[in-house]
Parts: C-alpha cells; sequence; structure tokens
C-alpha cells in the first residue's frame, strides 16, 4: 500500500496515520524524494483503504500487490518523465539516444565524439570511467581525472553525461561530473550502492542483472526509490542464455512488460545486448518498436582500436545511420 | 564444399567427379532438390577448388565452412523465396502474415477466421489439427477430419494453410491438405520427420527447438533440404530461460543473425514468443524491425473459450490492428 | 484422482463406476498395464471419495495433484521395480549399471565390451544403432543389422541391452533384440513415440529432454504409463545451461525430487551429465550418493577410436575402477 | 607466466626482472601476499622462459595459459590448505562443516546453535548480519551489534565464524570479529570490494554468482589473491536455470572442474543449491563425493520461526544426522 502524504504535512499527522496503519498491522516506511513525500505500508490483513482515507496529511492511498511499489505503475498511471535540462527530455514523447565509446580513453577521442553526436543532435553521452572487468589485469579505466577531463569538453558542447559508478565512494567523487548515474549490471543487486543513490539528487539509469529477472530489476529500483531518490531509468541490456551465436539475448519481451509494470522510462542498449556489430542496428530499431524509450549504444571513431568492447561498437558512420532510422521508427511507433 | 551439378549431368560425368573429390579425402552425398543437383562433399584437407571445377558438370563450387551447408548463406547470395502459388510468395520483398487459432476447433470458428483473415487479405491461416501436448490427458487435436473439413473452406476462400506434422505416418494424411508443413518445437531435432520431409515436394517450416540453438535449427533444416527439399522456412518462436515473467523468451538477437547465415526466409512468432496476448503487438512489430519475413501467430474469435493457448490469442480486432501496423512497419523497413 | 480396478471387474460394473464418476464431471481415461486396471479421473470438482468407494470393482480410490498421476508416488508408496529375468532387476535394493559404447561399431568391439561386462559382473550394457545427429551427414549407426549381431553375443554372455529407439517404426524392428527400449533427450517429448511405446511390453527408459522440465519428464513418463505400459525408468542426463566448462549441467538436484515425486526408478548418466571422460567418475558417484538407482555411463576399448563421444568415454580400466567405487558408494548408502 | 619471486629480492634484482620481461612485451603486475612474492607477467609473444630464469631473485617461473592465473592450479600442484588456528583447517584431508542459521537473530539462538555445533564437534559457525534482500523493506539483519554479541559467544565456545561481507565499509568494521569474511552470490563480481578483501589477511570464500560462470568465479578469486590475500576458498551454491522444482539448480559438475582447474578449496552449500530442506541432505552427501573439501548449510533451532530462508533450513536434529553421514562419506572417498 502507497500512502501519498501531502507535501505540507505535519509530525503530528503523519504520526497518526503511522499509528493507524500500525494498529492494523502493516509496517511503514517513509519515503521523501525530490517530488513527494510517502509511506509504503506492508501488512497482510485485507482493509476498506477508505477507513483511513479520512485523515488529516493524506493525498492520495493506493494499493499495490507487487513485491515492488513505488516503481510499480499500480498507483501512478502516469509515466515517469526525467528533465535533465537545457531541453533534454527522457520519457514521454521523448527519444533518447545516449551514445559512446565503452571507456572514455583520450581527449581526443572525447573531442571526435562530441562532434559526432552534435552533429547528429545527440544530447547524452555515455562512456566509462569505471570500469568493471572480470580480470584483474585489464584495463579498469581513467578514473575521476578522465571523468573531469570529459566533463569540461561535453559542458562546452551541451551534451549530458552518463556514466557507471561501481561503488559508494566513487559517488560523491562524480557527483559534479555526470547527469545520470549509470548501475551497471554486475551491481543491480548491490544493495548498499542502491541505498546510497537514494540519497543522491541526480537521475540513476539501472540496469539489468547478468541473469537478472525482471522482478529483480523493479526490485533493485525500489531500493534507490525508497532511499528517497525517484528520478530513475531502467535499462534491458540482455540476459544469459545457452545461446552462444550471440554475447547475450537480448530480452525483448521485457521492455513492453517493464513499460506496463513500472511507471519509469525504459532505455534498451542493444550494443551489450547482442554484442554483434553487425547486428546493433537491427536490434535496436526492435527495440524502439517494442516500446522502448531510447537507446543506449556504444560507438567509436575507430572501433578496432577500441580498449574495450570494440567488437560491438559502432563507427561514427553506422552510428549516424542508426541514429536516422532511430527517429524514422520512433516516428512511426507514436503515430500509431 | 558445395558441388552445383549441372541439372543434365550424366552419371558418368557424376562418378568422375566424386572419384576425383574421394581421392582428396571428400565424402560425398548427393543431393537433388526440386531445384538443383548437388553435392556436399566433406573433408579436411585444403585444396585449391580450381583443381576440380573445370570437370564437365560442374556449373560452380563453393566452400562453406559452417556445418551446415546447402542452408549456409555463403554459397547463395540471393535469399531464397517461395512460391505457394495465387500470387502467394514468402521471402524476398514480401511480408507473410500467417493467422489463425491454435487449435482447428469447429467449422464456425473456421469459417469465422477465414472471414476475418480475408478482410484483411491475409493469405496464409494456420491452425493445429495434430497437438503435442504434454498431458496425455489433454485435447489432442481433430486430427484428419479437422484437416478436411478446414481445407475445403480455405481453398474455396483462396486461403493457404500451414498446419504441425507431427509424425512420419502424418505426412501421407495431411499432403493432400496443406500447403506448408510445419516442424513444431517439441520435433525440431527428430530426425527421422526431417528425413521424410526431405522426400516431400511440399514446403516445411521448422520452429526453433524449445531451448535449440540458432546453429541447431539451421543443422535441422538441413537435414531437410540434403534429403531433397529446399522449400523451407526457418521460425524464431522464443526460447526457454529462467526468466518466468513471460512464456518464452523471445530471441530477438535470432532474427538477424538467421538472416545473415542462411538463405532462407525466416518468421517470427511472437504468440509464444511472448505467450501474453497484451505484449504480442510489440514483440510482432518488433520482430519485423529486427528483419523478420513474416509473422505467425493466434487469432480466434474469442480467444476466452479457445480449446488452447487462449492466453496468448488475440481477438479479431486485435489482429487486424496489429496487421496494419506490421503492413507499415514492414514498410518503414523496407524504405530503408 | 486414479481409480484402482480390480483384475477381475465386469464391464458393466466399469460402466457403472465411469458413469458415476461422469455425474460428478469428472472425465475417465482407462489404463489396462502388465500389472493392473485403473481408471484416471480428471475434473475439479471436490466431492468425497468415499461416496464411490463402495461401488463392486473398485480396489482402492486416491486423489493425486499432480499434472501426472499414474507416475506419482502419491497413490503408490512402494516404488516400482523391474525384473528383466535372469536375476537382473532395476530398483529396490540393487545398483543398477549400464555400461557400452556410444555407438555400436564392429563385431570385435562388442566382444571386448562383453567381456569386461562379464568380468566385472554388470549385467546390462549399452549401445546405440540408431543415432540422433545434429547432422545429416554424421554417422548414423549400424541400424538393425548391428543390433541383431549385438544380440547375438550378448545373449550368449546374458548381459541385457539397452538401446535407443528413435520413432514408431523401429520399435517393431527392435523388439525381439532389446531388453530396454530407451527415449534419447531429443524425443522426451515424441509423444507419438511415447504413444506406441506404451502398447509394447517391454522396458522403456526416458532421459529427460536437452532442457525439460522434471514435471515434462514426469509427463512424458505418464504417456507410457496410461497407454498400457508400466515398466518404466527415469534418466536424468544433465540440462542446458549458460555454463560451458561442461557439455550439460548434470542437475543433481532432480534425482532426490524424482525419488519424491514418483515411484519410478530413476538412473543417472554422468557421461552426458558433464562430458568430460576424466569428471565422469566424480559426478557418477555423487548421483548415487543423492540416491540413483543405478548409473548409464559410456565405455569402450579404445576412447580415442570411438565413432561418436570419445571425449567422455571411459576406457576399461576407468570403467573398472568406477564399478567398484559405485559399488562400495551404493553400499555405504544403503547402511545409512 | 607466473614469476616467483625470493621472499629475500633486493628493489634492483625485482626491477631488473621487470625490465627484461618488458623487453619481451610482458606486462608484469607486483603481487606481495602473506605467502610470497610473485610477479604475474602478461603478454603474448612466445620465448624461451629460461633465458630469464637464471635472474637473481627468481625462485621459479611457470607458463600459465588460463584468464585466471594465481589461483590457477597450473602452477602450483599441491592444494591450498587454510589453517584457523585452534586446530582447525580447511582443504587437505580435512572435511570442513560450516553450519548455522540463515541470519544471526537473537543471544539465544546462537547460544543454542553453538551448543548444537560442539555436541557434534562442528568448528565454523556461518550466519548472517548483514543481509542482501531483493526488496528494500524486507529485515536486513542485526549488523555489527548482532556480530560483537555472536562472536564473544563464539569465542567462549571454541567456534570461529563466517559471515557476509557486502561492502567496503564493513570490512573494518567486521575484521575483529570474524575469521573467514564471505562474498555472497550477488558480490562475485563486486570488483572494488574483492580488491579491498586483498588487502585483508583473514580468508575469504567467494560464492560463485547467481549465474556466474566456473571462469568467473576463477577471476574474482583472481583479484583477492592479485590484491594480496592468498587465503582463499570458492564456494559452489547452484546456479540460475530455467528448472524451477528447485530454488537453484546445484551445479555438481563445477567441483571436479574447479578442484582440476584451481588449488584453492571448494566447499558446497546445499542449502542454496536445492533451496528445499528434505533434500538438503542427499545434496550435500553428492558434492561430498564429488570431491568437495566441505559443506557449507543453514541449520537452525527451529526452522519454521527463522527470520529468513526458513524452508531450506535443517532442524538441529536433521542437522545432526547429516555431520554424521557426511563424515561417513567423506571417508569413504579418501579410501579411495
Amino acid at each position: 500500500m502507497i500512502i501519498q502524504l501531502n507535501q505540507a504535512i505535519s509530525e503530528s499527522n503523519k504520526a497518526t496515520i503511522v499509528e493507524a496503519i500500525g494498529k492494523l498491522g502493516y509496517k511503514s516506511t517513509e519515503v521523501k524524494t525530490q517530488k513527494g513525500k510517502y509511506l509504503v505500508s506492508i501488512g497482510k490483513k485485507e482493509f476498506d483503504i477508505r477507513s483511513i482515507g479520512h485523515l488529516p496529511g493524506i493525498d492520495d492511498i493506493h494499493r499495490v500487490s507487487d513485491e515492488y511499489k513505488l516503481v510499480s505503475r499500480k498507483w501512478k498511471v502516469n509515466r515517469s518523465q526525467l528533465d535533465l535540462g537545457d531541453g533534454v527530455v527522457i520519457g514521454g514523447n521523448n527519444l533518447s539516444i545516449m551514445a559512446g565509446p565503452c571507456s572514455i580513453e583520450t581527449e581526443k577521442q572525447v573531442e571526435q565524439t562530441l562532434t559526432h553526436l552534435t552533429q547528429n543532435d545527440v544530447r547524452i553521452m555515455r562512456g566509462g570511467v569505471f570500469k568493471p572487468r572480470s580480470s584483474p589485469y585489464a584495463f579498469r579505466g581513467l578514473g575521476v581525472s578522465g571523468m573531469k577531463m570529459w566533463y569540461k569538453q561535453a559542458r562546452a558542447a551541451g551534451v549530458k553525461i552518463i556514466s557507471e559508478v561501481m561503488q559508494v565512494s566513487q559517488i560523491a567523487e562524480m557527483y559534479d561530473y555526470v547527469d545520470i548515474f549509470q548501475v551497471g549490471a554486475r551491481n543491480t543487486q548491490n544493495f548498499n550502492l542502491l541505498d546510497e543513490l537514494g540519497k543522491v539528487d541526480k537521475p540513476v539509469m539501472i540496469k539489468r542483472g547478468i541473469s537478472g529477472t525482471i522482478e529483480e530489476l523493479l526490485s533493485s529500483a525500489e531500493y534507490v526509490f525508497s532511499g528517497g531518490n525517484e528520478k530513475l531509468i531502467l535499462c534491458e541490456r540482455g540476459i544469459r542464455t545457452y545461446e552462444k551465436a550471440s554475447r547475450n539475448t537480448m530480452d525483448i519481451n521485457a521492455i513492453p512488460i517493464l513499460k506496463e509494470k513500472s511507471h519509469l522510462p525504459v532505455i534498451a542498449d542493444p550494443s551489450h545486448g547482442i554484442g554483434i556489430r553487425e547486428y546493433v542496428e537491427p536490434v535496436a530499431l526492435a527495440a524502439i518498436m517494442a516500446g522502448a524509450d531510447g537507446i543506449i549504444y556504444e560507438t567509436h571513431q575507430n572501433p578496432e582500436e577500441a580498449f574495450s568492447d570494440g567488437q560491438q561498437t559502432l563507427d561514427f558512420q553506422e552510428s549516424e545511420t542508426l541514429i536516422k532510422k532511430l527517429r524514422m521508427t520512433f516516428d512511426l511507433r507514436n503515430s500509431f
């Protein structure tokens, strides 16, 4: 059960509500975000919600039977949108394109990428400065210094930044330089990291776990929301299956399901979803047709020389073609 | 290695070729289909194919390193098309829509379905008369009598028929009444059935196994082709994964991969691919955008009363909407 | 619901029972096996089974809520045993060892294998004469002539035969020469084959499907039992997962679960379960400790020269060591 | 390539080696653990290792082609053992039993558990004070205060403690109170946590990821080892598959494979591996027979009242029976 509290509710009125709910056997968690105040109340007993609906300070009450509550669409019919400023909005009638290299490598690389993006009117650049790598001996990213170098150029170009945060201590280090924190597929259930991101007033995009269920992804988002941050984006990036003809199996089903179950925007990552450069385009277009609010993909001036993930990275010409087709596909879908 | 033989090759010239190849350590299988004569030669030694290319009766020679040979696109650059007659062609620039109930149930049901299809200019009707069921106590289909009843009406309406064949003895029983034999997901590796379908001059659509790999699907098609029947269609219908929010996981990646690896047309089955009625449309549209040559899906006058699979079956209004969107999506993709 | 009928029940008494059950909304399937007569009655309405229990001809009535009925342990507390004659019994307090090559190849190979088996007091030999192969160009087995050659030697040696049947027409061809029909992992849901095996009075061992669920395996066994043949064995042989360090993932969990859910004997196949020769022994011993009634594995005089599956085949010395350890492990388990 | 350095090597000799290796195109990482000094050198060029073997300060050089190096068995033939003091040794000829509740709950619960363990001569107690939970609203453990309460009693009883660490900041908080840090299945690829555990001089047990590969588990162990801590244990705890009859699929194959590929001890977790109380015993015994060095499982005075995981938790009587059978099974295996 989600109780939407009035922004101006007094402490005593709130206490009265918690007590009333408690008497019904419900345990309440208070949530305060950038946009609202909520009580998430969990219990088993059936009761008539009108019996508490009259209490002062309550704006609305909703039954939500899902395990996840605040990210469910059961209480919030209007889909959430995220306004990053400067006209960049995620969700609603906007197609979000996030493109860039797997790893931030050099000043020149960032410059070339930004030029490519601005020429194609792409407003969000992806890139990693902290890289999760299976092997401890692999390149692990440029770290904060890379972040600052990138930020300086991106701001000048009017381009927003999305980048992966791997641990709690990096949140503060990255805070001034990112527009969206990305939680990677290996950290989808790093609950401490999610807790801390709940305390931050910046958007967070959570990737589905390597073999995470749709429900687990939503529960991870619930961590951040219930921690106080409702600026959330979900990302489908392919799952691990027995099939080895592709790096992962893009779960196209997850897109309409997530859009139905949650009010949060959904982004698809075809680069990881299939992992093979020549097939990124059809999978990206399919994801839009299935209902995605946008695409995040890897592009590099010279994929063969990329520090990581070159085999799934588009060159700028392929990227430009993709962008055009994404927009036409999105327009068709919107016309339906 | 595939050696395309001249249609008019003499037996003695053929024997000379087989012998020459044999001396190089290659074992040859002779294949004669509706369209051509081939030698599929398998061996390990590298040699200059020009050294045998001059032998009389050889039209062309192709190296094919894949496990599957005849269905590979490595030797056949032009994609295969299937002409079912009466202007119904699968593959090429045609969008194939195959729709109908899970099970053929009654004369009236067939009549209603045909009316719905013809009103929407859909030329191929699906339906099962032999139903593979996990439980021996479940409805197993109307059998041959249902087939005949269906055939009579479909012919009158100018609509083609695709239906599942489950065992060798049914091939002859069904032969006069089907336009396309469908091999179901539980029979993808029923090699005896595939062998027998190789001897038949009717198109065969092979569904991917419940947890079959892309390579296994292509190898199953190779059985039919090498048996003498190159009228083949591949069908992606979702795979079994750990995710239980959908019945299967539609492997959208498989579509561009199959189109790249094979010259055969590829059909997608969103009904089984996701298994939930309300999400069939987005998955169907995504499959077209990913490159599918067509869609097979379940529709019924009254899904709630369907004998089987009602939860993933569209009603006729939903079906009509889907058909329109499929065509617009296909047109957009073709415009790229 | 399973109604055990008296062997001597009259037709009119049976009709009375079917009618009485029918009035309660239950649909009955009559099953007559080598051992008993049953009515499998399926319906939804709750009623007091004592209300029909008095009808003449009824020996016993059992509620069975599982999807599968006759193979469930809910109605048959005593586990089933299979007596193959000559002192060879599967199930109960017997450890069944079935060993032999993947494919029957030559007279000499059969002779060597039989010598190895009899020296180690192994009473059941495995071997394939019909081989399911992904590629149509691979060796497909010696067929019926191989079967006969094998049979002649095995009978002389007092060794029983288990061999895979791939299609309906092979049942009659093999009938005189096999002691156990094996249904392979690609045919677990070949329902027509299962139907026909239900009409046969020889034991049938059903392997779990390549990605079959435990419930599907039990439902496949239900096909054979309800067809009239209750001489059944279940076989766990590994499932398909994302892990590629082994050929399949031996589902050790399936062994105690199958033993709990069904009264049928359970055999484990470590050769396919892990697919790597050097690890067959630990997996085989683990399966016994988990509760298996026996093991089926591949052994060959010279695994490197085996026509198929050499990489997972033990040589005779390894096989002999394994047999000894299997017996000691089985004895320990029985002592608990 | 792993170069074992002499403990007393001078800085200048080390520099000489790094330079010599560098000239061959190899990049070296210096590793200093509790037990040794190593250079892990990665490069592609083949060369004769004897050409550098004579350099002063080198004890030994080993080629290791695996992605993981220091945890590989290719360079360390003798398996690693961990001595926890007071006669508690993991690995070698020792059977390690780690038992206790999912969550540490109350003083009384800890007391009862310790009594049960000491009566059965079990020397290591498991228990969670930081609990990873899918839902933010679930019980998350008693935290450090629970840890201290537990520690006090366990020390008095002479029992060692293993407990899960979820994030970097908890390492210091827990350090004085644990004997083994456990990395949970959701943190197997939390690389920052692994990095920090490399700096600690306490044993670390790493659980396989929820759908982690065997190779990923070994690479995660490599993080800790290369960070400076070679006191490592691997744990197989079941993987996520399509099969839903059990909570996870215990990958019994992983046990012999890990023992073959790595010199580290391997523990099996049957509680999570199957997730159903009544089947924990057969799976535990199977894991021992497959080669595990020990078992970690959940037991509770009253499983029905456990705060978490009650459905897979043994009561003390079941636990006692299991312990006895584990020891007899281990003895049999050791006798082979």
